[in-house]
C-alpha cells in the first residue's frame, strides 16, 4: 500500500466523545517476569529465517557469575512473547571502571532478528522501528531501567566496549509485561484437537499482547489503533477477554477525531494525545459501521450507539456517493480500498461486497435508531442487483472483478460474507472457490486469510475452514511462532512485505482471529 | 604507558580525611550558552586533521525553520570549547509521526571528530569514550535533555531515520557550561605580546574547563584526578583562579584513599564515590609531596599540612627504599615512572632527579613540622652526590642515563629543576641542552614541554623559554586550538598516542601551564 500524505486535512476534536474515550481508558495490568534461560542465537539453514535459539549450559540464575568484555554478548529468553519494560542491574569486575560501558541492547520477537542485527538494513519501513538501543553508562553499579516499551521474547545484551581492565556483569534482569487484560482471564478452548487448542492459545496471547491502552495493531511497531484491525480484535475480544471498555474507548476515539467533513481516518496515533493519521481507506471507513454494529450486537449499549450512529452514517453516505446509476461502486483513487496488501489482484468487486456488507449492518443499527431507511434499502437493492447481474458469472459460479473480468479469491470471500447470494448459492460459490482457487496463493496477510475462513464457515464449509486454520495458523506454529504474525504467505513463508524480516511484526492483532472463529463456529 | 592491573590491592578509606575532602567540594557554577552559528564540516587537506568548520548561510536563530529527514544533519557551533550539558527541543513537520525519531548526536572538540565519525574506530582507548549518542524518541514534540556531561565545541544532530512522511525540526538548543570557577574570574595577562596573551587566555580556559568537582585531567575522557596533572593544575590555579578549596579537596582525596600500606594511587575516579585506581607511578607518588609543598607555600595552611604530612612522608620513605648504597635510585619495574608517554628514552636519571626534587620539598615541609631530618638530609646528599659524580658527564656538560649512558632532554630538564648543580653550572647545563638537544623531538606531551620550559626559566634562559612557549603552545593555536591539547608533537603534529585523533583529549589540564609559567617568570 502506498503512503498517503494529506497534510492539509483538518480534523475536529469532539470534546464530548473524546472525554468518553478518556473515561474508558484501561488501567494496565503488570506482571513481573524473569527470563527463563540464557540462549545462544546460531545460524541454522533448517530454520525459516536462518537462525535458532539454543539453551546455554549456564543457567539464568548464574547470570551474575558471568562477565562480558568488548564484543561479548548474552541473550536472555523470556520463554514467550511479551510486551513491556525491561530493567537489569549492571556492575563491573576487575580494575575500577576507567571508561564508560558502551552497551547495545536488542529486543527481538524472533531469534533471526538478533542473528541478522549486524547486517545492513534494507527494509522499506523506517529503521527507527528496529528495537535496539545504544547506551553509555558512566557509573557502575547501575540499575538500567529502559524507558521505552518493547515487544520481544529475546533480549540481547552486547558489550560494545569497556576497557581492557574490567568487564561488565549483569544481574536481576526483570521484564514487566503489560496489557489491558490479564493472562489469567484467558479461557481455554478445549476443542478436542490439540493443534486447534494450541492455535487458540497463541491467538489469545497475540490478542492480549495487542490490548494496551487501545487495541494496537502490533506492539513491536506502529502501535496504532487501526480500524481494520480493531474490527477483528473486537470480535476476538468478545469471545475471550470480553473487555467492553477498550472497544468502547476505541470507537469513541475514531468518532471524536473525524475530519471537519466527518470522515474517519484509517488509524489513530495514541502515544501521547490521540492524533488521527492523514490516511483514509474506503473499507476501513465502512468498518466503523461494522465495529459499531458488532459492539451493539454484543452489549446492546444504546448510549454508544446514539453517540456514534451519526458518524457511522456519515461514513456510509460518503461511500454511497461513489455508487453509480446502475448500482456499481466506482472507487476514487484518492480513497483506496485495502482488502489485502497485495496490489496484484483487482479489488473492484471487493469494494462492491464490502459496501453491501457494511450497508446491511447499518440497516440493523438504523432499525435500532428508529430512523427511516427506505433510501438506504433502495441503494442496497441496487448494489446487490449489480453484483448478482453484472459481477456474478453464472457459468463459472464465481464473481468477476474489474474490466478484465478477473476471478480472484478475495471477490468470492467478500461476496460470500456479504451474503449477496441466497444460502445455497452462497454455499456453492465457496465450494467452487475451494475447487478452483485453492490452495490460495499470493496472499500474505492473516487478515485476508481470516476472511477466507470466515466465508467458509459462513457458507457451511466448516471442515475446509478448520483445515485452512490448521494449515495457515498451524504453519506459523511449525515455524516457531509464539504469537501470530503480521505477514505469512504459506507458499513463500519467509516473505516480508517490507523487504526485511527484521521489521515484520511477529505479534499482530489481525492474526488473532482463530480465537473468535473457533469459538463462534466450531460447535456448529 | 602499559596498563597496570593490581586488582588484589586493598585500600584504606580514612573517614576523617575524606570528610574534609567532601567539605571542600565546590558548588559548580553554571552558564547557559546558545550555539553561535550553524556550520558544515568539510574535508580540507590544509587542516591538520583534514576537516574544517565553515559557517552556513542559515543563521542559528532560524534553526527552527529547517527540517531534517533521513540521513540529514546539522552541526551547531558553541563558538568555544565548553564542558557541560546539552538540551534541545525537537518537533516534527509533515504528516503525524508514524515512526520513532532515531537520532545520532555527536559532541566534538574539533571538526575532524565529526568529519571522521563514520569511519571505523581503530584507537587504542575504549571506543566508549567517543562522545556520541544514539537515541529513539517515540513522541514529538519533546525536550531532549541529555543526562551525560560532554566536552565539546561542535554538536552534530544527525537524523538516522524518521519516515518518508515527516521530518525533524530542532529549536532552542541550549548548552549549560559548568566549572568550579567562573570565566569572569579570569585575570588578563597583558604581557605586551599578543601571542603570549592569547596563549595565556587559552591556558586559562583550558584550566577552567578542567576544574570541576576535582581537577580533572581532561573533561572529554578519563575525567579523573591524576596526581601528575593535579600538581601542574594547582600551580596554574594559584596564579589565576586561586581556588584554595579545590586543591585542598584533591589533596585530601589522595590522602584519604591510600593503600593499606600507605601508598598513593596515581589517580582517583570521582564520578560517584571516589575510588583510587590500581595504577601506581613512582614520580606521581612523590608529587604528592610537591603538591602539598606548593599548596603550603601558597596558603600556609597548617591544618592541611599536619593532616597530610605523614602520608607525604610515607611516599618518600617508600621511594627511598629504592636508593642503593651509593645513592642511586634503582627503579622497581612494578612501580614505573611516567616522566613522559614516550618509552623511547631512558628514565633512570629522571628518577634520580625527581627523587631529589621531591626530597628537597619534603625537607622544607619537615622543617615546618619541626621533625628531625638528619637522615633525610644524609640521603639527599648521597642522591645528589651520585648524580653529580656518576650521572653528570663533565666533558659533555650533560647528564647521562642508564647503562648505555644515554643523553636525553628529560634528564637535563629534571636535573635542572632539582637544582642538583650550582646555579652557574645549572645555567650552563641548559645552555648545552639548548645547543645540542634542540629542537626537541620525540616528545608529544605538553606535560614534558612544561618541564622543559620550567627548567629554562629556572636556569635563567627566559628568552629560550618564551620562544619555546610561543613555538609549542602557539603551534597548537595555529592549528586552531580553542583549548590546549593532551598531546602535541610539533614535528608530527597529527600524532595520537592512541592511534586515533578522535580519542585524543583537546582540552587537557597538563597543557594549561603557560598561565603559570608566564605569570611566574615573565617579569623577572
Amino acid at each position: 500500500m502506498e503512503f498517503q500524505m494529506n497534510t492539509t486535512v483538518k480534523f475536529k476534536h469532539d470534546a464530548k466523545l473524546l472525554k468518553k474515550a478518556q473515561q474508558a481508558k484501561p488501567q494496565l495490568q503488570y506482571k513481573q517476569l524473569v527470563p527463563q534461560r540464557i540462549v545462544k542465537i546460531i545460524p541454522d539453514q533448517q530454520e525459516l529465517f536462518g537462525y535458532r535459539a539454543v539453551s546455554q549450559s549456564q543457567t539464568i540464575t548464574k547470570l551474575n557469575q558471568l562477565s562480558f568484555g568488548k564484543g561479548e554478548r548474552v541473550v536472555l529468553d523470556l520463554g514467550d512473547h511479551q510486551v513491556g519494560h525491561f530493567q537489569i542491574k549492571i556492575n563491573s569486575v576487575g580494575s575500577p571502571m576507567d571508561a564508560p560501558l558502551w552497551l547495545h541492547v536488542v529486543f527481538a520477537e524472533l531469534p533471526a532478528e538478533i542473528g541478522t542485527n549486524h547486517e545492513p538494513y534494507h527494509g522499506e519501513l523506517s529503521s527507527s522501528w528496529l528495537a535496539e538501543e545504544y547506551l553509555h553508562l558512566d557509573v557502575l553499579p547501575s540499575l538500567l531501567k529502559l524507558p521505552r516499551r518493547y515487544a520481544c521474547r529475546y533480549i540481547m545484551l552486547e558489550v560494545m566496549d569497556t576497557s581492557p581492565k574490567w568487564k561488565a556483569v549483569f544481574s536481576e534482569p526483570l521484564f514487566t509485561a503489560e496489557s489491558a487484560v490479564s493472562s489469567e482471564q484467558t479461557l481455554k478452548l478445549d476443542s478436542g484437537d490439540p493443534l486447534l487448542d494450541q492455535i487458540d492459545r497463541v491467538s489469545c496471547k497475540t490478542l492480549l499482547d495487542c490490548m494496551q491502552e487501545v487495541f494496537e495493531d502490533g506492539p513491536k511497531r506502529d502501535r496504532r489503533l487501526w480500524l481494520g484491525d480493531l474490527r477483528l480484535q473486537a470480535l476476538a475480544n468478545y469471545a475471550t477477554f470480553d473487555n467492553q471498555q477498550l472497544v468502547k474507548r476505541c470507537l469513541y476515539l475514531f468518532g471524536g477525531l473525524t475530519t471537519e467533513d466527518g470522515r474517519i481516518s484509517a488509524n489513530i496515533f495514541t502515544q501521547k494525545e490521540p492524533i488521527p493519521d492523514d490516511t483514509f481507506l474506503y473499507d476501513y471507513s465502512l468498518f466503523f459501521i461494522s465495529t459499531l454494529a458488532d459492539y451493539f450486537a454484543h452489549y446492546h449499549d444504546m448510549e454508544v450507539l446514539q453517540d456514534l450512529f451519526p458518524i457511522a452514517q456519515r461514513q456510509l453516505d460518503q461511500a454511497l456517493q461513489l455508487v453509480d446509476q446502475q448500482g456499481q461502486v466506482e472507487l476514487d483513487p484518492k480513497w483506496p480500498i485495502f482488502i489485502d496488501w497485495s496490489q496484484e489482484f483487482d479489488k473492484a468487486t471487493c469494494a462492491q461486497a464490502v459496501t453491501i456488507y457494511a450497508l446491511k449492518q447499518f440497516l440493523e443499527l438504523a432499525q435500532e435508531m428508529k430512523i427511516a431507511t427506505d433510501q438506504y434499502q433502495a441503494t442496497l437493492d441496487k448494489l446487490v442487483n449489480f453484483a448478482t447481474e453484472k459481477l456474478y458469472n453464472q457459468q463459472r459460479g464465481l464473481f468477476v472483478s474489474g474490466a478484465k473480468q478477473e476471478i480472484n479469491i478475495a471477490s468470492q470471500v467478500w461476496m460470500a460474507l456479504a451474503h449477496v447470494l441466497p444460502p445455497a448459492e452462497n454455499h456453492a460459490l465457496m465450494e467452487t472457490a475451494l475447487k478452483e482457487l485453492f490452495p490460495i496463493t499470493g496472499i500474505a496477510t492473516p487478515y485476508m486469510y481470516h476472511h477466507v475462513c470466515a466465508a467458509l464457515f459462513e457458507t457451511r464449509h466448516s471442515a475446509a475452514a478448520l483445515d485452512l486454520i490448521k494449515d495457515y495458523w498451524g504453519g506459523m506454529l511449525k515455524y516457531g511462532a509464539d504469537t501470530f504474525w503480521e505477514a505469512f504467505q504459506p507458499e513463500k513463508p519467509a516473505f516480508s512485505p517490507y523487504n526485511s524480516m527484521a521489521i515484520n511484526s511477529y505479534c499482530h492483532a489481525w492474526s488473532c482471529t482463530p480465537a473468535y472463529l473457533l469459538r463462534k463456529y466450531l460447535k456448529k
